[in-house]
């Protein structure tokens, strides 16, 4: 078994294939020199020994430090250089690199193989003491700070301190005395902190690397980030780059960069990245100088510029997708250091997907197959509307597109508790590191006074999908008196800002923000995927407003139109607590008739939107108390209004209070218990699709009873409801096509689901009731357990977001299985919030359904994904 | 088709196998004329006419009036009388009897066929015109009431009058000339209520009460008996017995009784019954005057007597049961009117049972049939402590056994009205008729002052299985002023009394009761029942009373031991409040060690009660709010105890609030996020058991967890169980056997019975919360619509009280097949508590669990429906 992998000379013994055992790095580093773009040579240690190390209680296999000799071998080979020779010495950088990249983990080791003595060999070799005593002090920082743990704060203040005792602003600046004052001080603040030398032997660096980039695998960050993207912790593994050092900090003719091959923020077809002459790559990322655009690379260095986009080119070509790449140039030499798929905002996602399709470098397929579908989820958020008044504080760099408002905070843990209580908190900090990462997840957006696109804030929050300004120098943050002053004003924790990962703006207070428009491209992909997909996609809509807006977003008609939301209008609400509080069957009709008026309307807004496609509404759910006032003074307000004592209305509030609303007098149980109320509604969907009919409009009402758990309940409602059909009918001297069917959300339902099936023309899971039901969780109270069942691993995933694909679906399986048996035309979907989610929709793909249905913002994502799970 | 069957003559068209079509009577009536018992002729009118009167608009079959007349013909011949002739007339008794029967329809009318002419005739055949005026009396009284609908109230007066006037005290008492002046009387009654004169016409009053008849099927009091006594309304209809009028009002050598061929309320094998001489049938069953005991007719009448104990001998040793019968002397010829199984007690049932079976005249697999498990219920019910003090204000005849205490109330509305309420009533009626069968229903038990054994109370008391007194004469009941006076005090509605249905003792106040002892009867046919049956019986038992108690009802193990209930003793509810307030884990420790001592003591008392056979402990199972106080009283006496500001405990108390606690936070949710509990429990049985062990007791342990619905919660509670068992084993250096298993309540355990089985000895059907979840009910809530789901024949019935065949059934049957697939060794049962309701029982067989379990007082009903179900 070989555990290490040369690359070097114009071959490489790995290939882009062994990504899961040379990490996404180390498979591209070979794969690059295969396909013969510039990359130092060096060679690659196996994930696989990263998992032996962990099996083995942390030992390496016996053989693994003679195939690091013999590569080693190797390399000095190709590079007629030694390592720790004091003449001309071979340094080497060690980097991580796993299959997936995860940050957190540890990263790079520069300049490994300098001591005082090869610093010499160094300096004779390059004639640059100054560079040469610079990649030193980075040594000592680097190995310090990643391999032994020492805060870079210590390193970073004394490099400041005597940066300002030498009056210098830049540490390019610094003179080579005044590095040797800095090695000195580095090697002093290594001393103090681990009560040992720096290690001096180069092969006790080299080691000391790679056990630090095998240990990191294991590191809290690295855990909590796999935690968070659902990877498993024995997964794979790292492997470790050693490679052959190259230099952008020898001078002016050398620089370090990083750049996307097309705009990963919005997906134009643009080089996109930013440069720092005279540095070492870790000083683009950590924001330490700020660095330059990639554009004006053309300008300053032109055949470097030349070289790279002929490279840009080739790795596209190659890839077939957007490079995130990495260079050095060392004395104008350009060396390629890693490229990898660059991430990207949804929106980037798109157009890229689109664009490569149309330039023919994908089909289309693979275009649909590239969107994730749950990052659509952005494109279709609000942003900040454009005639809003904006009091803007300043600018910083747009790092990641979106609108985003909340309260200032300036640390995680404060991010996530404001968050706990429900606030809606923007994390603001200098830079953000790994360990502020669950305060980013916890905040509605990030900004940032330092550091770039590529900063770890701009990343991050591109991966998560919120908003990021970043680099916003103006602010000027004072952790400890909780502010950030800004142009003379001064925004404290707790007041209110807006950011706009789209411009860069930083706005004081609430700015409001409006819907989102769909671009070409996002149209585009959805007209393919529409073209793919063979599950219908309906939406969940309780007004004319969302039906709208969801048909806009390629809703196929409105598969739940809840009908209790209609009731809660200051206008309505009166008489529907007159209807509960009436004595008797014809004081109670009195009521209805007059809701009856706003129903109708209701009805012909919603069915209008949806002309010509079908619109399901479900009559009455929720139980009647919760019409009721609850407060004191509510009671007695609507008491007095309503011209009874207020202790009638307690008593009836206490007549109807019930243990456990859920499982109580709702649903079609209320509609047999007190059929007036479904008359009325039934009535006034009638009234409002005969309407509609009259002035020409396809309206094509579909009535739904929600809690059908007893095939005699679905056939006592049916026949109720074609009663009163018939009556209106006949009063209106009309007729009318429309459909009886019912929700199926009570786990009997599932079980006698032919007999129900006889009555019912269509049924829809309502996996909301159907996953309390058949987990015996109260939705609103699972929260107490839930978080720990997902941190002890009892469940994969909270059964609310992601249906349950043991035993919900199972349920489901038997219910669609047995309704079909029963009537063969039955159309079968889903309405739960799952029907928006595409494992979920993967689900009930499965299982045969004809649609789901899901809100407004997801139909978009249902679309996409069922014309993905068509292409698997 | 023959719609009349004759019978007489020492033959019969038909026979005890055509109950169907003749009804009980007619078939009973046609097979004793068959196997040679003096039965007066006559001819049954089938019950398929019947039938087709209500198919077709209450009209008859065509050829119905000739088949009548053609029987009416063969029977003059058989008497060779005529009917209507005024020399010596054939007068007829025309009585009701359909297949089953039915208290409230049309019984009977006798002597038609009489009228002032065919009175003549009978006076001279017979000499007797005394007899003749009663008869004739009589025929008018029982026409308008029983096919008129005239009150008896009317009838009854002018007759009470008329002897006050002549100042005789028994009707017997009255002369020819008064009897014809209350014929005269009862004319102008007649005439007053109908506006027609009483019909002379013998065929118009023959036809009138056969339309009588057939119509009463239909009567509100039948439909109501047939709705409580779960008969369809389009059963078999009644038959009409058209039969020879014989006389037990000639004079002193006649008389007419009831009897049974044992005692129907002990069981006892000695002949029951009453009598009165020179009277007819219906002055006993009305207890007009009070009637003697049969036995004395041994004195009074021998020879009839001895024919009477021969007619007793055969009709048991034909039928092969109890027979209660009815019987006329008509000048010391033996007559009998009426065969039929006779109803008894419960106890009576179990004696008489295993009595024939001991007598050889059955065997016991027909003894074992013979009860209905359900009414062993009664047996097991307390009767009054023998110690307890007690005012006995009464004594009545002990009509109906067992011991009742409650509220005076006169009326069966009050009755109805008062138990709906939730309280207790004792029914107090000089008599009772038909008409308070609702009374009845919702009585603890009735107390009569006038009637007997046979009386209607007695009789509809025995059926339901609830206690009632007699013809308590010492009563004076004053309905206006809603009291009674008995022997100088008063009792008015509302007072608590007490009365002994197995003694007969009415009782001042609330008399204490004890436990039932059972006879050797009973333990002789539940151990026949224990040798056929196969399923196993356990017990729901909490407490070492209750675990004893039902293991001396045949108890086989403990099925469920809830241990909530341990924990509300004021001296331990205080720690587990503490536990629940506790600020962390050492905390909560500290007192849960202290609870752990009591809960030692507990399993100990029980496992030992139950020694060498199972006990299933459930460990905590409801959300821990369930143990908070709630008042604001109960908060500050709690908080200030515990050294605590209560707004500490209002904000816990908050904390824990849940929407719907049916689905929370409780059962292993609690036993995973609060590991702590289930630790202290199974610590405790385990030391328990472990003591037990050491003082030679067989203690059998299995701890079962309760809601579990996914695999992975049953794997890591398992593991936590096992942990702590070994922990506190080898803190104790010991070992033991002991077993872990769940309770499968959830939907959701049932879909993924298998992977659940994988960690589970047992399953144990929790079928309260299975119920609750499958249907979507809450139990605490659905009385709000059940009660309308059952009316409106939605469900059939109440599926808490009787397992859900069609949707729970089948999720056990998943749970159950799933289960014992992956687990051949799992042992499955059903604890809750439908488990000892007999329909119930026969799902649990069907679907093949291993046994059930069941409260107490039902593990007798439940080992007899297990045997029973063997046996069909």
């Amino acid at each position: 078994m070989d555990y290490v992998y040369f690359f070097g000379g114009g071959e490489a013994d790995g290939s882009e294939d062994l990504k899961d055992i040379l990490g996404g790095k180390g498979a591209n580093l070979a794969e690059m020199t295969n396909i013969g773009i510039p990359v130092p040579s060096g060679f690659t240690i196996s994930a696989e020994v990263c998992q032996y190390y962990y099996r083995h209680d942390e030992e390496y296999p016996e053989d693994l430090e003679n195939e690091v000799e013999r590569n080693l071998k190797r390399l000095e080979e190709v590079n007629d250089k030694e390592f720790g020779d004091s003449d001309d010495p071979l340094l080497l950088s060690i980097r991580s690199g796993a299959a997936v990249s995860m940050p957190g983990m540890m990263d790079t080791v520069l300049n490994v193989g300098l001591n005082e003595n090869t610093l010499e060999g160094l300096v004779e070799r390059t004639g640059n003491p100054r560079f040469a005593w610079d990649s030193y002090r980075r040594l000592i920082q680097m190995y310090g700070e990643v391999v032994k743990g020492i805060e870079a704060r210590e390193f970073d203040l004394a490099l400041e301190k005597i940066k300002e005792e030498k009056g210098v602003e830049n540490d390019t600046e610094l003179t080579v005395d005044d590095l040797k004052e800095v090695v000195d001080k580095f090697n002093e603040i290594y001393t103090e902190n681990l009560n040992e030398e720096f290690p001096t032997e180069p092969r006790e660096q080299l080691w000391g690397a790679i056990d630090a980039v095998f240990g990191s695998w294991n590191n809290p960050r690295a855990k909590k980030y796999r935690e968070i993207n659902d990877l498993p912790d024995d997964a794979l593994g790292t492997a470790v780059n050693v490679q052959t050092m190259v230099f952008g900090n020898t001078g002016k003719n050398s620089a370090t960069g990083v750049a996307f091959t097309r705009n990963p923020s919005t997906g134009e077809k643009k080089r996109y990245g930013e440069y720092l002459k005279n540095a070492q790559g870790e000083d683009v990322v950590a924001g330490v100088r700020t660095p330059k655009d990639i554009k004006t690379l053309q300008d300053e260095m032109p055949e470097a510029w030349e070289e790279l986009e002929e490279i840009f080119q080739k790795l596209e070509e190659h890839y077939k997708d957007v490079q995130d790449v990495e260079f050095t140039i060392e004395n104008s030499d350009l060396y390629m250091l890693q490229t990898r798929t660059g991430k990207r905002t949804a929106k980037a996602a798109v157009k890229i997907a689109v664009d490569m399709a149309q330039e023919g470098l994908i089909d289309k397929e693979t275009a649909i197959g590239r969107i994730d579908p749950e990052t659509l989820d952005q494109l279709l958020h609000p942003s900040f509307s454009e005639e809003a008044e904006k009091e803007v504080l300043a600018n910083g760099i747009n790092a990641s597109p979106g609108a985003a408002v909340g309260k200032v905070v300036f640390t995680a843990g404060e991010a996530v508790e404001k968050r706990d209580n429900g606030e809606k908190v923007i994390l603001v900090r200098t830079e953000t590191s790994p360990e502020d990462i669950d305060g980013l997840e916890a905040a509605e957006g990030v900004l940032t006074s330092r550091g770039g696109m590529t900063s770890h804030a701009a990343v991050v929050a591109r991966g998560m999908g919120k908003p990021a300004v970043a680099g916003c120098g103006a602010l000027e943050i004072d952790y400890e008196a909780k502010e950030f002053q800004v142009d003379g004003s001064t925004v404290k924790e707790g007041d209110y800002i807006s950011i706009d990962g789209t411009t860069g703006d930083v706005m004081l207070g609430q700015v409001p923000t409006v819907e989102p428009k769909m671009g070409e491209s996002f149209r585009t992909l959805m007209k393919w995927a529409d073209g793919v997909r063979k599950l219908g996609v309906r939406t969940n809509a309780d007004t004319p407003e969302d039906a709208g807006k969801a048909r806009d977003y390629g809703a196929e008609g409105v598969g739940l139109c809840r009908t209790e939301h209609m009731f809660f209008g200051d206008e309505r609400l009166p008489y529907i607590r007159q209807t509960i509080m009436a004595e008797d069957r014809e004081d109670r009709e009195q009521y209805l008739s007059e809701l009856a008026k706003f129903q109708k309307e209701d009805f012909e807004g919603i069915l209008e939107e949806m002309e010509g496609l079908p619109v399901m509404i479900r009559l009455l759910d929720p139980p009647l108390h919760e019409f009721l006032p609850d407060s004191k003074e509510e009671v007695e307000e609507f008491a007095s209004k309503a011209g009874k004592p207020p202790q009638e209305v307690t008593d009836k509030l206490e007549e109807l209070e019930e243990f456990n609303p859920m499982l109580g007098h709702r649903g079609c149980r209320l509609g047999i218990t007190m059929p007036e109320i479904y008359e009325m509604q039934v009535g006034a969907i009638i009234r409002a699709a005969v309407n509609l009919r009259e002035d020409g409009v396809d309206a094509l009402p579909k009535i739904m009873v929600p809690l059908v758990g007893e095939p005699q309940e679905m056939k006592q409602v049916r026949n109720s409801i074609e009663k009163k059909a018939d009556e209106v009918l006949s009063s209106l001297n009309s007729d009318l096509d429309y459909e009886i069917g019912t929700m199926i959300e009570i786990p009997r339902a599932c079980l006698l689901a032919d007999e129900i099936a006889e009555d019912a023309d269509f049924f829809s899971f309502g996996t909301n009731d159907l996953t309390q039901l058949t987990f015996g969780y109260s939705r609103d109270d699972a929260g107490k357990f839930l978080d720990e069942y997902l941190k002890k691993e009892i469940l994969e995933k909270n059964p609310f977001e992601t249906l349950d694909d043991k035993g919900v679906a199972k349920l489901m399986e038997t219910g669609t299985e047995l309704g079909r048996s029963a009537n063969p035309n039955l159309s079968v979907g889903i309405c739960g919030e799952q029907g928006g989610d595409p494992d979920s929709i993967e689900v009930a793909r499965e299982i045969g359904l004809d649609y789901v249905s899901a809100s407004p913002f997801r139909v978009p994502i249902a679309r996409l994904a069922a014309a993905q799970m068509e292409l698997d």
